[in-house]
């Protein structure tokens, strides 16, 4: 016999990147940012490592809210934090999409939104994405969203890396009677945004990350904003003190320092579009990318797995799938340009 | 329309304490500590503001587990981390009682249980306690745990900070079917706890928080120990890295310090004992507490609710419910002796 629930019994828990502790180890497999926080985020932190730790911190991070409003052109009303992004689409599940009830998502793309749905017991929908992981919403795909209480997309689609077309969301958001969350953790790299989504139609919630462009995946900071009411219900399913004191203190500075937020954008977008660039000179099959990573198929008769295993052997971690639709590519986070060029060259090893 | 599930649209949230801005005000309503987190653990965490905050946080709180187990005898693997024990509550429900079916908790007790079983849309079974905030294990309650799948216990009990006597809560846990959750967050301010019963009993589960006794509500860290069965669907639904990694510091550093802990509960333990005799002299009607607060009636005329919005116009902030039960009470956190001398005044000054 079993305490737990039927269906917690039954699935799989979410397998995150790994973290391991290896000295000289080139990390590039969790699409983390190669750069620190900035030194005015550190700063606000250390100042506020003192004796207001004993208190709780502010259920509704109203400062955050103010700083993130402001610099987005969204009503501080109108967001809610979450301990990390996948705190929030957590929120989502649950206000939006019960037991037995339908919940959609492309696929490839996050593999924590069937986790989610199965912690939930809803019932999924697999969205498949065309050979070049794009949304094709043609006839056959809009009906498979009928009765869809709750659909992820990820844009930037991830772990492919590619933009989807504006035209194609809309035409899916329009044609979904349930809530929309367009999950923009990477849109920081890519040349455009879906936040206008989130003002325009009443379904659309749009979640954002301080993980990767913000430097602080240590800390789990995530925010979504949307309309009043999807954001009350998410208000109401959230944990009151999610979002501890000194990441709301880190992501405050954050979002004030936009000059070095900027300079590590454009660095880590640099280095990206070389490491296409050289990749795809080398044979590999290269997405084109709007986040902070590459996905990438080796030359035949390299395989993936391979190329990931002597990548590792040699050092460098990278991230690799034994999974239908991507299992022929491995996903590359961008480093530092000096970590990127060791990168290269084992794989050029690799692959001679 | 509404987009959110029945059950979250008819539901109340959760409302939190108080965390009011205000110069001046003895804030003794929602139990935090008086006393900040020692030298050793800010040194900790100072120690850890740089450049890796750039990456996530252990998934697993490998070190913080090995610490807790050697501190507490429990198997490191019998060990889930928490973004405070509110979330170890919250992963319980969703590992162990589905939509529809029972979840218990005895009344008055914590108001987060009614709130989390709302989000879940499980079947809320009530369970009253006596007017001295007792379980009378008699059968009429007994047979009301029938098909229970979840029942939550706060030991020592909150709002009243009495203790239950082990031998009413082990008759209640052998007639319950499902998981027992025993919420021992005041339990380091009690003569005894019931840490043993997680290891004797293949359905308890106890529950511990960083908020209390250690001084660190702000950085939100609780845990919860017991059968390797139980432990195993808590990981499988809770977020990978829901414990960051200044909060992993911090707790590591707070369970290594040990003469810090003892001085600090022994303190607070003083002080209660000391206002709990002085509130009796005044004529209050003050229950046994073995917790890090107080909850008393005043005398008659003086009503509760009269007694919290004298203090507050005073800036003496303690709780009050206006719920049945415990509305002639207030709750008064414990303070420093400085701040309960005050609020000593204040009352004396009140009630003549």
């Amino acid at each position: 016999m079993s305490y737990a629930r039927q269906n917690i019994e039954q699935m799989t828990g979410y397998v995150p990147g790994e973290q391991p502790q290896v000295p000289g180890l080139i990390k590039l497999n969790t699409n983390e940012n190669p750069y620190p926080p900035s030194a005015g985020v550190l700063a606000a932190i250390a100042a506020g490592v003192g004796d207001r730790l004993r208190l709780y911190p502010d259920p509704s991070a109203a400062g955050l809210r103010q700083k993130l409003g402001a610099r987005y052109g969204v009503e501080p009303a109108q967001i809610v934090m979450g301990n990390g992004c996948d705190d929030i689409l957590n929120l989502c599940v649950r206000a939006f999409c019960g037991e037995g009830e339908k919940l959609a998502y492309f696929w490839p793309s996050y593999s924590l939104y069937p986790v989610l749905a199965n912690i939930q017991n809803c019932a999924k929908v697999e969205l498949p994405l065309t050979d070049d992981f794009q949304i094709e919403a043609h006839p056959p795909l809009l009906r498979r969203l009928a009765g869809v209480k709750l659909l992820f997309i990820t844009q930037p689609n991830a772990p492919s890396g590619v933009w989807l077309p504006r035209v194609e969301l809309q035409r899916v958001i329009e044609e979904t009677t349930g809530v929309v969350v367009i999950d923009e953790a990477y849109a920081d790299f890519a040349a455009d945004n879906c936040l206008d989504f989130a003002r325009e139609y009443p379904n659309v919630i749009v979640t954002r990350s301080f993980s990767k462009s913000f430097s602080l995946a240590g800390l789990r900071v995530g925010w979504a904003t949307g309309a009043p009411d999807l954001m009350a219900a998410l208000n109401k399913v959230k944990d009151s003190y999610n979002v501890n004191r000194l990441s709301q203190l880190a992501a405050e500075a954050a979002v004030e320092d936009r000059a070095y937020f900027d300079d590590v954008v454009r660095k880590v977008k640099a280095t990206r579009e070389r490491i296409s660039h050289q990749l795809h000179t080398l044979g590999f099959v290269v997405h084109q990318s709007q986040a902070n990573f590459v996905f990438a198929q080796p030359p035949a008769p390299l395989t993936a797995k391979q190329w990931f295993d002597a990548l590792r052997a040699g050092k460098v971690l990278v991230r690799w799938w034994d999974s239908d639709r991507i299992r022929d590519f491995a996903r590359v986070s961008i480093g530092t340009d000096a970590e990127m060029d060791s990168f290269l060259e084992a794989t050029r090893a690799i692959v001679s």
